[in-house]
């Protein structure tokens, strides 16, 4: 059944008629603060400044229930193939990122996920033997090639592992095809002393391909074999998988999406190298807790469940198009990064999973900055703007090297603290003031994550959150998460484009007014 | 007379009932694209693929005129005081980042911007006989302590510019109060080797002081005299304007707000040290020039006006709530973080200039990654989610390094530069499919700015025309672009908060709950 026929779905549309308003007195209180949270696996989800009520949240677990959010999470951790669109061609396949990181813990015992997990294992143990090798060579740096999925999420993890990184190893990034991006990187390392970790399921992806040519020119015109610097990861049998050419090969399967990679051997050759084996294993077993947890927790306690149906609410019911996540951590400064392409390339999707054009809103624009600096820079739209923002925040209790100082009485991060929680506040309750340029009018959701502090467990785990609350929410939307076909008609005109350059002069009359433009600059 | 009481709005408004449909045939032609450009000072701007037709041009730029968008151009740039609220407390000054660059060209012959220009040439040059000192001593490092406008802008220059930096120069930047954010700085940097550049125009900005004390206690410890490190950027008697604490002390001032302050002192001091006085004068060239255009050109050729005007159509007749800026360029990857300052702090407005609420959408959403980055990320949901996203592009002629590898006859340039004009053309015209899974409904408007080089002049000229089509936006919604009231609630609150964490336990139980909830995990 479509998302708008089920009951809970007329029941929301009822109750969104007597909308609850933050901004009124006495309706954020501390006691509503204390009372809407819930907590696991020393995760907080505190919700008190969200625009729900009692009655809106049982309607929203009942859309859970109507829905079948909780079997889809079981069909998919299982290896079902449920990424596919019924009576149409699609990808067709199982969604197992969740195989890639349970082999240290109570594994899914079907026999789609275990096969995936004995192979992932495979891989991790062939991982560990490389680190060993490396280990005994001079390598001080890891250059990572790779675009999308190869690079955002494995980026944002290592940008907030910094404090965890072992002492003189450096990873570096190319992703553009812009030839600036590769050119700045390499000018930077010492190739003699690095590896380099090409990134990709299919083989060929252009800009990885090009890059990977780039640093491989360079490597010949040092002198250095290719062979003792590239390692690949690709899918079994893809133009890449050729031991011919790396010192070593891992692989990834179809049925991880490349958004979902970060833990797999995507991510994992260079966290292993950067922060060690030991630590890349806690980001894998913190993961899987949380996969866990989003499996068979109690409905009302699942944090990731729980985040999606809020987000449901505000997206569907109070028709907020964007989302703005906001970790209140610089370590997490990429971070919403990745959760732009985990979410947007997910559920921007306007087709069920039965072909027919969704009468709904799907996935939000997501996009965000830490906090404190957004403060002091889109916060005054987010108080004061025509549009109204809901965010989800992320903040620590502890800072991550406890290196702090105490300036007037308190430390640095008490201060950080204080002004996540103001901003909830101050989002939710506003200020009513006669000088009409200092009002607020509040009544403006938010919700804060709250953990103790940033460790490589906890990131697992806080990936993951965000991985299951954008698969509950394509669930409930009835869509299919799992594949991004909107990203073929660009690189299929781009190929037109690019004939314009080369040396075959190929016919595209709209390309042609662009390349005249550039010409003529 | 307020937005929507303009004859030419409701012009629009009647306009937008028969909206032109790019998707459909025979609608984006070559001949369109070719006529839709315009071109000035080298960059061409593109909006062929924009859901506009000749009679909304004409339309729009009767807004132009109807608004006297062109005169209060002209109020702002001769320094008349036009940051204010008619018959309300506020901040009543002037408007004067123009005059931080014009010394070198002709001047505003208006007394105001005469002075503030004399007094901003005075600091260049207090500028040039500081680098001349730093270029006797062995300075590798400079560190960049601000938040906001004191961090985004400088910092999104910095990376553009990299290819510019002179060799052994770098800089880093301390902005979060999160103190891992310094920490991570100062492990990095040799501070014996290093100056400090603090920058906080009022002289009390919380995160700054916080991280300047964080700083000064390294330096201290390390046996190193604060003195001969840092350097102060602030406003003329804050309380850092204090000589005895600085190795040198820089002005700026009230009718220079923090996002339109990077070519000022305020970027000004790290850029000189990293790319050099002649290359910052560059910028500084480019960014006026732009400011001449923007003042003086014909309307129908003037490129930041123009663009304000798609952005206007696009936001307040065809409904859409936010604008994607992706520059094609890795270089400005910081750039799209600036420019969210830089809009929605001075366009996130409820109020007009005479303090009634407006009654239509002012400033959007400003988000963005570089592509083709984006394309590998939230691309799908641009073509084929349910909300639809306008798109700014910006691309470059050639690359910056001039360093390019021709892979199967074509150069990583060319193939981004396919990518991005394949995308314009993708987000247009769309793609029917009988598998709803491969249509693309296309109609989702675009614009390109091109230019040929990301050098510091086209660097320059790029930062001055996204200024001033805020600018235009605001003269024309009728609001006041330069005020920032909605960022006070949370830091009144945060104190309040901060109170509950230092010794003196004050009462504020809305704080109290959210503390709770920390010291119980």
């Amino acid at each position: 059944m479509q998302f708008n026929r089920f009951k809970s779905y007329q029941k929301l549309i009822k109750l969104r008629e007597k909308p609850i308003d933050l901004s009124k007195n006495g309706v954020l209180t501390p006691s509503r603060i204390e009372k809407m949270q819930i907590e696991s696996l020393g995760l907080k989800l505190l919700y008190g400044t969200e625009r729900v009520t009692e009655d809106i949240m049982e309607a929203l677990f009942d859309l859970a229930e109507e829905s079948g959010a909780q079997d889809s999470m079981e069909s998919m951790q299982a290896g079902e193939i449920i990424n596919g669109i019924e009576g149409f061609e699609s990808e067709n396949r199982a969604v197992l990122h969740t195989a890639m990181r349970d082999f240290f813990s109570d594994r899914n015992p079907s026999k789609a996920a275990l096969m995936a997990s004995d192979k992932a294992f495979k891989e991790f143990n062939k991982l560990d033997q490389l680190m060993e090798q490396v280990d005994k060579k001079k390598i001080t740096d890891i250059i990572q090639i790779g675009i999308g999925g190869s690079d955002l999420g494995p980026r944002a993890l290592y940008v907030a592992l910094e404090r965890y990184h072992k002492p003189g190893r450096r990873a570096h990034f190319i992703s553009n095809v812009d030839p600036d991006d590769a050119t700045s990187v390499l000018n930077s390392v010492d190739l003699s002393k690095s590896i380099i970790v090409v990134v990709s399921k299919s083989g060929t992806t252009l800009e990885t391909l090009t890059n990977e040519s780039f640093v491989r020119d360079r490597l010949e015109k040092m002198g250095l074999d290719p062979k003792d610097h590239m390692i690949a990861v690709t899918g079994e049998g893809s133009p890449m998988d050729d031991p011919a050419k790396y010192l070593a090969s891992f692989y990834i399967w179809d049925y991880v999406g490349g958004r979902y990679s970060a833990t797999s051997m995507v991510g994992g050759v260079m966290l292993a190298f950067t922060i060690g084996m030991e630590e890349y294993k806690e980001i894998l077993a913190g993961a899987s807790e949380m996969d866990k947890h989003a499996l068979s927790s109690d409905m009302h306690e699942n944090l990731p469940l729980v985040s999606a149906l809020l987000g449901i609410w505000n997206r569907n019911f109070l028709d907020l198009p964007t989302l703005a996540i906001i970790p209140y951590s610089q370590a997490l400064l990429r971070f919403p990064a990745h959760l732009q392409q985990c979410d947007m390339e997910s559920n921007g999707k306007q087709i069920d999973k039965k072909g027919a054009v969704v009468k709904y809103e799907t996935g939000p624009i997501i996009w965000g900055e830490p906090g404190t600096n957004g403060q002091h820079s889109f916060y005054q739209l987010i108080h004061q703007g025509t549009t109204k923002v809901p965010l989800e925040f992320i903040g620590f209790r502890d800072s991550q090297y406890g290196n702090d100082l105490i300036v007037e009485g308190t430390s640095s991060q008490e201060k950080l603290l204080s002004n996540l929680f103001a901003q909830s506040i101050a989002l939710a309750a506003g200020k009513k003031d006669k000088n009409p340029n200092k009002n607020f009018p509040g009544n403006r959701p938010n919700r804060i994550l709250l953990a103790k502090h940033l460790d490589p467990r906890t990131m697992g785990k806080i990936l993951s959150y965000y991985e299951n609350k954008v698969a509950f929410q394509g669930f409930i939307w009835g869509i299919n998460s799992f594949d991004q076909e909107g990203v073929q008609l660009g690189k299929v005109l781009a190929k037109k484009v690019l004939g314009l350059f080369g040396d075959k002069k190929e016919s595209y009359p709209l390309g042609e007014a662009y390349v005249r433009a550039l010409d003529s600059l």
